[in-house]
């Protein structure tokens, strides 16, 4: 019964929440020791579901469950392990735990497919050590940009050494990306984090299309000066400037329908309270399903950053990444997962993601697609994440039937 | 010749510039291993100069240069030896180092006064480690409140705690309160921290009034959610709110003569750039002649928070605290400072100081006055802090002559 397995993919995402950096909540960013624990856990669960295991030049977790035939083409089914910091167990994970629930089933029951099955467990897609964004994903892609080997974590330790310290090879990288012709595919399972399926009262949905991301890093610099002695007028206050801006972002990102904007990070120096800020460095996350309106906000935003610096007398640095164009998944799997919600006796529906998945990616690669789980209230990168064990159930239902549908 | 007594003070206090928590950046905090090793130089120099050393319960250096005759009262000549973070090397420092030439000069004519000067180091008064000011000249003042022993640290250590580690004693502090008549008055000399001085061409100034302070910690909690999920009109952003507010103190004192308000600390959590901030922390610092006036100013900032709390579905802590009020210099202080300017061949002018000093609270157990030395720009709270030779001669020469009135 799937209702079981589903019950041992929750146990599962639970048991690997404990792998944590931080006591009392979960954070688990890239190549760390916590990591670490949770791939020792996952890869044990892996080889006792038959399938081969190896970690990749850039550290991604790979259990491979061997086609019933030579020169078989593959199907990755992945999601990532790394988490935000006090995150919640789903996120990824679940996706991840997922798979290998797939592949648990075919082993019990002695049955191989003419493709086989790749479980990829992503190293970086949140990429909250880094400031990176989908490491591993852009790896088996064939688009790492080998400038990301270059990032330094808070400590000043750069990915490749982080990468190496994990026991990864990051010379090699170029060599691991995929070949289009092996790949049969890829599927994500993931939960939702919007309320879409919990208003129409489904388990599931189908993703059609996942946001694109820009992202921005500004600094904001003034003079650092005595909070009691320069009046207010002769002030140039980083910490002022990067508040407008912060109001700026969120005005107007109101005004244009479908866009999301935030700004997650902002720090302040020297960060006395007696001191008028001389530096103020924030980050910018911008998110649209039309990527003319995401790289129009973006230059927008350039522009009033700018202009909120010459007003102030402050100086501004700004550095962006387009971190991911908007994707469409592809049109053929996402037929067969519509199709096999409907055998499983469900309402099929297509979904927008506003959230970015490794799918985004290893769409470059080969045909993607992504299967959304209900999720309670919406709620994700927070503790509070919840998914039912009914809605998982149907959810490894759901990819069977697909699995099932690729292999007949 | 008191220009070069001027140059060893400022020789001084570069040497103690050196004594840092942080590399290549002047960051020294209360009771820290950068305290105990200035505090090692200062005795050094202090017993050098024929004064007899110790350290009180909450742990300032006190160097006392006994008088002529039994009975005496004691001048204090003080000012703190703790920074700010990447501070400049005078502020506080110049204070301490110009009382310690003043009895240097006494002690190498081998002359005695009819009263006792106790040169202090306060142990604590940007109150950067604990957010706490005026640890060391409250205990002196009497006006040490007990509830601050239970300030914590970012580690979590007590300030109890940090005090008994430095080698005092937390238990016997109420007792080392001064009595008013053992005490004939309490000078500083500070940088001015402003740029009056530098307009007028002077080289000194006396201190007339020194502003109140008021400072509040402000914590927003809102919803942590997803960057790309949740629509821009579903969130709770705790940044967004804490942005409003410092764009509203801003403007609030910038309407209001005489008012300055600082938002010196930020901090956002959970702090990742694809994450909607719960949480943010910010501190507001107010500051104002008129104790009338910030006291008006701060309720209706915090008025002014609370609503910012309501239109946004966020929840407000406030946490509120009167560091200081306004407080004005004795008079007969102020016009013997004067008198001594004149004397020196300057013009005196009297100058309100925005920036708190060790004095306002001194003024509430003896006479207490401020001399200003110019400083370069106005420049404080910052590497760039700069006092020239003449200038210290100058006060040296004022000083003494001070002294000599007092004495005569």
């Amino acid at each position: 019964m799937s209702i079981d397995h589903a019950q041992i993919v929750l146990e599962r995402c639970s048991a690997l929440g404990a792998f944590s950096e931080e006591q009392g909540q979960l954070t688990r960013r890239s190549f760390t020791p916590a990591m670490r624990s949770a791939y020792d856990q996952v890869t044990t669960w892996m080889r006792a579901a038959g399938m081969v295991i190896h970690e990749d030049c850039i550290g991604n977790l790979v259990g491979t469950y061997t086609a019933n035939r030579s020169a078989a083409r593959t199907l990755i089914i992945g999601s990532h392990l790394d988490t935000v910091r006090d995150a919640g167990i789903f996120d990824g994970i679940l996706g991840v735990m997922i798979g290998l629930a797939i592949v648990e089933r075919l082993h019990q029951a002695k049955r191989r497919l003419p493709f086989a099955i790749e479980v990829v467990g992503f190293i970086d897609q949140e990429g909250l050590r880094f400031g990176s964004s989908f490491l591993g994903s852009r790896v088996l892609a064939g688009s790492f940009d080998p400038a990301a080997l270059l990032l330094r974590d808070e400590t000043g330790m750069t990915v490749a050494d982080a990468v190496r310290d994990f026991g990864g090879h990051p010379d090699l990288i170029a060599e691991e990306a995929r070949r289009r012709q092996t790949l049969l595919g890829y599927l994500e399972v993931h939960i939702e984090q919007d309320t879409h399926l919990e208003k129409a009262n489904l388990p599931v949905g189908v993703v059609s299309t996942i946001a694109g991301i820009s992202r921005a890093t500004l600094t904001y610099n003034g003079v650092t000066s005595h909070a009691g002695t320069v009046p207010m007028d002769q002030r140039h206050d980083a910490l002022c400037g990067a508040s407008e801006f912060v109001g700026a972002v969120e005005s107007y990102a109101r005004e244009i329908p479908g866009l999301v904007a935030t700004v997650g990070e902002l720090c302040v120096a020297p960060g006395s309270r007696n001191v008028v800020p001389g530096t103020a460095t924030l980050s910018l996350d911008l998110r649209h399903q039309d990527d003319q309106a995401r790289l129009s906000a973006l230059a927008h935003l350039h522009w009033r950053a700018g202009a909120i610096a010459s007003e102030r007398g402050l100086s501004l640095r700004w550095d962006e990444a387009q971190v991911q164009s908007g994707t469409t998944m592809a049109d053929g799997l996402r037929t067969r997962l519509s199709n096999a919600i409907s055998a499983a006796g469900h309402t099929p529906v297509e979904l927008a993601s506003g959230a970015c998945h490794d799918a985004s990616v290893m769409s470059g690669i080969t045909d993607a697609s992504v299967l959304f789980v209900r999720c309670k209230g919406g709620i994700s990168h927070n503790p509070a994440e919840s998914v039912t064990a009914e809605d998982v159930a149907v959810a490894i239902d759901v990819v069977e039937r697909f699995i099932n549908d690729l292999a007949g």
